[in-house]
C-alpha cells in the first residue's frame, strides 16, 4: 500500500422510511455530518410496493433519493441517477420492514480496526443493446463489470468476493422494435421472459468473473434451462430504467479497515434454515435458534434471494404459490422466506428479493449477511 | 379403570388434498380399513382459499367430507355436519401446504404403548342466541362445553389439557335483525367485529374452564380491550354456518394409550422462534435450528395462531400488513409465521390461523405440536 | 314435422345463488314442478370466485348441482357430470351478480306461441388427446360436435344458429407427460398457453361448422396469431376437468315453439356500447340509453365475451390491465364490460367471460341476448 | 365589470401520463408556451395505484408535479404544494386511463367567445383541528371555503355553481393522540371512519354554502347516518397530507369568457346510465347510446363519484363487492361505473372516485362533465 492509496473504510447505515418518498433518516445523517453525500456509493432497499411491473414505489424512492443527494451535491438528479446504483426490491410482505441501506466509503479513521475488512466496489458496463440481452454477450459484459468492480474495491482474489449485486437492462417493447428494425433479433420480446433471461445472464456473468464458469458461448443455451448451474454469490435484478449492467460488489480486502465482515450461503430451498445459521456462524453469530439481542445488534444488513419452487412442491408437499390468481407468487415466497429469516435474526429489516434464477440452487436461493466483527 | 371403559387410543392422519374437493386420501384410508368412518371425531385442515368472508374452499371441503362420510355411514350429510366438528382455516400462503388432519379414536390396540397418552374429547354448547354473542353468556357457554369435552376425553385435571379448538357462531345481519325484532340488543351488528368478539369470548371461555380466569361478568368489558388477558391453550375460529360453540379438546389422560403426546407454547410475537423450539423440546424434538428428518417424521400435526401486530410494528420495525389494500393482513401474517414454523419443522403441512385475539400474547399467538414419543 | 317429433319448447330460468353451494332456487323449481330434472339440458352461470386457476367456486357449484340433480334422477353425480354441460365463469366483479341459467327442454305446451322459436342442442366430441389440443384435429372435433348439436336442436341452416358455447379440454402437466411418453408432441406444455390454444381452436371449430371458415389445416398456424380471423357466434372456455369438447348450441328452429328469441353481435372493443344496443334492437328492445323496466323484464339471459386489449390501449388511451400485479387482467375487463352492459340492461345478472381469442374482433368480443318476443 | 377586472378564461388540458412520475406532457405545454406555470390553479387526475391507504402513486405524481412547476416558478416544491390543489384519485381499473387535467386561468383572449362561461375558483379553510373533523365545525369550515371559492371565481348565485371538489383532512393516529392529550375528543380515532366522516362533513359543507341545507348543528348526527341527505354537486376526498379543507369550485359566470360549459347530475345507482345521458344532454351532447366522435371530442373532462351499495344489492340483485377479501370494494365499483361511463363517452380518460357518502343518492353518486359549447 502506497501513500497515494490510504486505507479505506465502508460504512453501512440501515435506515427506516415512513413511506417511499421519505428520505428523512438519510437527510438527518447528512445534516449531522455522519455521512457525506459524496461518499455514498450505493443504496439497496426494500419499498412497500407489490414488487411487480406496476410497482412505482421504487421510482418514487429513487426520485426522492436523487433529489436529496443532488441538492447536497449541486448536481442534477437525473445525472446522478446514472452514476449511483440504487437497487430496490418492492414488496415488504409479512414481517418485512421498509428500509434502505446506504453504503458509503471514505478514508479509514485513524483508529479504525485493521483489515482485511469488508470492501465495496462498483462498476457499470457499456450500454447493452437489446440484441445482446439474455445472450452470451451480456454474460461477458456483466463479467467485465464485475472485474472492474473488483478492481474498484481493491480485491484481486475472486475467493475474497462475498456478494455481487447486479442490476441489468431488459428488452422493452420499444427496444425490441428498434432492434428488429435494425435487422437484429432479440432473445425474447416478451418482457417477463426477457427480464428472467437478463437475470440469468447476470448470474452467469458473475460466475464467469469469479472463475466458477468457463467463457463458453455454448453455455448460452443453459440460461433458464440448466438450473443445476448457479452462482451462490450473485443477486440480480432487472429494470426497464437501466441500459447498462450496474454492479455493486462486496468482499474482503486488506486495503480496507473497519469492523465489517460478510458471509454468503446458498439456500437449498425455501425452508433451508440451516443455511441461514451457517451464514451467521461464519460471522461468529449463533442462531440457537434465534440470535441474542447482542448478536442481532451486530448485524448491519441481510440480503436474501428466493423463488417459489417451479415444480410446485417444497419437500414433497404441494404449495399453491404458482397457481394463485389473487397474490403474485413472488409476494408469497418473499413473505415466507422473509418470515423465516426475520425470525432467526429477530429483525424484519431484510432485503428479500425474488427472481433467483441461477442465483443459488433451483427452488432455493441464497442469504448474505453483513455484520460487525465481535 | 373398569371393564366398561377399556383404554382408548387416538389416531391422527395428516392427509394431502389436490384441491378443496379432494377427499381421496381419506377415502383410501377408509377403503383400506386403516380408519373406520364411525371412529372419526374431528377434522382440522387448511384449504387454499383466501381465508376471508368470500372463501368458499371451506364450504366445498366440508360438503365433500360430509358426503364421503355420510355415504359410508348411511347418514345424511347435513345431519352429520351438525355432529362432526370440521375446523378449516383458509389460506395456504407461502410454503403452507393444503392438508387436513383426521382425528379418530377407538379402543386401544392390545399392544399399544401404555398411557398417559394424548386424548381427544368434543362437545357442543346449546345454540348461542345472537344477543349472547360476544358477551359473558357466551363465555360461560364455551366454558361449559370445554368442561364437557374434558369429560368426553377422560381428563379431570385442567393442567393436563394441552389445546382447545373452539368454533363459535357470529352475528349475521339476519340474526341481528331477528334479535332486534325480539327486543334484544347485540354486542355488535358489524359482522367482522362480531366475529372478533366471538373469538375473544371463546378464548375467555377456555380460560374460565381451565381455571385461568374468574367467572366475573365484569370481565365482559375486557373482551377486545384488555389484551394482557389471554389463554395460551385456546384456538378459536368463527363461522356463519354454526349456531352452537363447537369444542375439540386435546390433552393427556391415563385412560388413553398410544405414542402421541402434545405440547403448546405461547408466542410473544411473529418472530418468536424460541417459543417454537420450546414446544418442540417439550416433546423431545430438537430444533438446532431445524428438526432432523427423523424428528420431523415424528411430528403428527402442528397448529399455530398468529396475528398482524395491531400496533404496526414488530420488534420496533414498521410492518405494512395493516395498511395493505391489495393483500389482507391475515394472509400476510400466515405467510410469514408459516414460513418461520415450516422452516423449523422442515414441513409446510401446518395449520396456521389468524384472528388470535386473547389466544396468546398481544401481537403473537401460540404454537401447538402433536408428536410421537421417541 | 311428423307425430314422432312433436314440437319442443325451451325454458330458461335465471336463478340467484347466495353462495357457490346454494342450489336452493333450482331445488324450489323442481319441488314446485316448474322444471323437471330430466328436462335440464345445460346450465350456464357466474360464480363469485376469481375466475383463475385457483377458482374453486366452479367446482363447488358443479358438485352441488350434480348432487341435487343426481338425487332427483337417482343417478350418480359423477356420471351425470359427464353428460350435463355445466359452463361456469368465475368472477362477479363490480355490479355482476352471482346467478345461473338453467336451460330445460320439453314437449311444447299446447298453447305455446308458434315457432320458429329458440332451440337448444348439445353434443360432446370424442375425447381429444393432448396431442390434438390447439391443433387442426381439435378444430375438426369441435366442428363435428357443433354439427351434432345443430342436429340435436333441429337446426339445418347455419344462418339460424345464434350462439355456440364450447367447453374444451386443455393440456395439463400430466397429459403432456403422457403424450411425450407415447412419442407424441403437444402444441404447448404451458397450461395457460394450452388453454388459450384450446379456446382458439374452439372458435375456429365453430366457424368451420357454421361455414365461415374453410377446412384448411394450413390455418392451424393462424391460431393465436391471425386475430383478424374470428367467429362472432362462438363463446369458448376450457377446463382441466373435461376431456371432450362439450357444445351447447342455441338458434332458431321451426321445430320449436315458445316466446324465446336470441340475437348476437360482435363487439369491436370494450367500449362498444352500440353493439349492445344493436343486439337488443334485433329483439325489439330499445336501449335509449337504458332498457325500460318492461323491456328489461323481457330479457331471459345475456352472455358476453371480452378481453383486455393486448395492445395496451382502448381507443388511443393507455389502459393498465395487463401490467397489474395486484388484479388479474381478466377481472379488470369483466368488471368494466360488465358495468357497461349491466347499465344498458339495468340488470347485473350477466354471464361475462374473458378469454375471447378469435371470439369476436381483436380487443373486443361479443354479446348475446335471449329475450321473450314482444 | 370595471377595467381592473378584465374578463378571464379557463383552460382545461387533459393530459396522458406514462407512469405516475411522468409529467412530460405538461412540461411540453409549458415549453411551447401553451400554458404558463403561473396560470395553473388546480390539477385533478387519476393515477394507476390501488386507491387505498398504501397507494403511493398519488404522492409520487404530486412530488413530480411540484418539482416541475416549482422549477419553472423558482419556488420550493413543498411551499407550492400548500397553495396548489392537486386532487388525485388512485385506481385506473378496467378501461380507465391514467391522466390528469390541468386547470389554468388567465385574462381572456380578445377573440374569446363571450360569457357566461365556465369559471374556476379555489380557497383553503384554516387548518381544521382533529377535534373538529367529522363535526359541525368542519361543515362550517368547508362552507366558508366554498363561499370564498365562489368569490374567487366571480360567482354570486349558488345556482350557477356546477361542481365543488373538496379535499379534507382526516384524523391520523398522531393527531388523535395530540387531541386527546390536549383534553379534546375526536369524532372517531379509526382512520377509515375518520376519512368517511370528513368526506361526509365536506358534502354537508358544500350543501350549506350552496343553500341546500340549514346551518343546524343538530344535523351533525346525520353524518353517515341520514343517507337521504346529499348534495349532488359535491365531490369530496380526504388525505392524510392536508390539514386544511381545500376547495376547487367550478360554475358559470358572466365575468368569464370562452367555450367551456359544465353540467352535473346525481346518479341513483351504479347502473344509472340515464343520468349520464342527462348530464351530456344539458351540454348538447347526445348519447344514443354513445357519443359520436365529434361529440366525444367536445368533452374536456368528466368526473364521477360512485360507491358500492352498502345494502349488498343493485336493483335487487346481490353484488359481491363488500365481501371480497381479494379486491377492495372501491376498486370494483370504479371499474364498473368507469366501464359504463367510458362506454357512453367513448373515452376512458375519466376521473372516477369512490367514497361518495352524501355526494349523490345512497348507493349512487354523481357525474359531472365539462365540454366545449357546440
Amino acid at each position: 500500500m502506497n501513500p497515494a492509496n490510504p486505507p479505506r473504510q465502508l460504512q453501512v447505515h440501515r435506515l427506516p422510511m415512513a413511506h417511499p418518498g421519505d428520505l428523512s433518516a438519510l437527510a438527518d445523517l447528512l445534516d449531522e455530518g455522519r455521512v457525506r453525500a459524496e461518499d455514498v456509493v450505493a443504496v439497496i432497499g426494500k419499498t412497500e410496493g407489490n414488487g411487480g411491473v406496476n410497482d412505482f414505489t421504487r421510482g418514487y424512492f429513487t426520485q426522492s433519493l436523487m433529489h436529496l443527494l443532488g441538492a447536497r451535491l449541486g448536481r442534477a438528479p437525473a445525472e446522478l441517477q446514472r452514476e449511483l446504483p440504487c437497487v430496490l426490491s418492492g414488496g415488504t410482505e409479512g414481517v418485512l420492514s421498509p428500509h434502505y441501506s446506504v453504503f458509503s466509503r471514505a478514508e479509514a479513521a485513524a483508529d479504525a480496526p485493521p483489515g482485511p475488512a469488508l470492501a465495496i466496489g462498483r462498476a457499470f458496463s457499456a450500454p447493452t443493446p437489446a440484441a445482446d440481452i439474455g445472450r452470451w454477450a451480456q454474460v461477458r459484459a456483466v463479467a467485465g463489470a464485475v472485474r472492474a468492480a473488483m478492481a474498484d474495491a481493491g480485491i484481486a482474489d475472486p475467493a475474497e468476493v462475498r456478494f455481487v449485486q447486479v442490476k441489468g437492462p431488459c428488452v422493452t417493447g420499444a427496444r425490441a422494435a428498434a432492434a428488429l428494425a435494425a435487422g437484429q433479433s432479440v432473445a425474447s420480446a416478451d418482457p417477463n421472459r426477457s427480464m428472467a433471461l437478463s437475470r440469468a445472464a447476470g448470474a452467469f456473468g458473475v460466475a464467469l468473473a469469479l472463475g466458477e464458469m468457463a467463457d463458453d458461448p455454448a453455455l448460452e443455451s443453459a440460461l433458464l434451462t440448466r438450473f443445476d448451474l448457479w452462482c451462490g454469490r450473485a443477486s440480480v435484478s432487472t429494470g426497464v430504467e437501466v441500459e447498462a449492467n450496474e454492479v455493486v460488489l462486496l468482499g474482503h480486502s486488506a486495503q480496507w479497515r473497519g469492523p465489517l465482515r460478510m458471509a454468503c450461503e446458498p439456500m437449498a430451498d425455501a425452508m433451508d434454515l440451516p443455511a441461514v445459521a451457517r451464514a451467521l456462524a461464519r460471522l461468529g453469530l449463533r442462531a440457537a435458534p434465534q440470535l441474542s439481542a447482542d448478536d442481532s445488534a451486530r448485524v448491519a444488513a441481510a440480503l436474501v434471494k428466493c423463488e417459489p419452487d417451479r415444480r410446485g412442491q417444497v419437500r414433497g408437499a404441494r404449495h399453491t404459490m404458482l397457481d394463485d390468481t389473487d397474490i403474485n407468487a413472488q409476494r408469497h415466497i418473499r413473505a415466507a422466506v422473509g418470515g423465516l429469516v426475520a425470525g432467526t435474526l429477530g429483525d424484519g429489516r431484510l432485503f428479500v428479493s425474488g427472481g433467483a434464477e441461477h442465483q443459488g440452487p433451483d427452488g432455493g436461493g441464497l442469504i448474505a449477511v453483513i455484520a460487525h466483527a465481535a
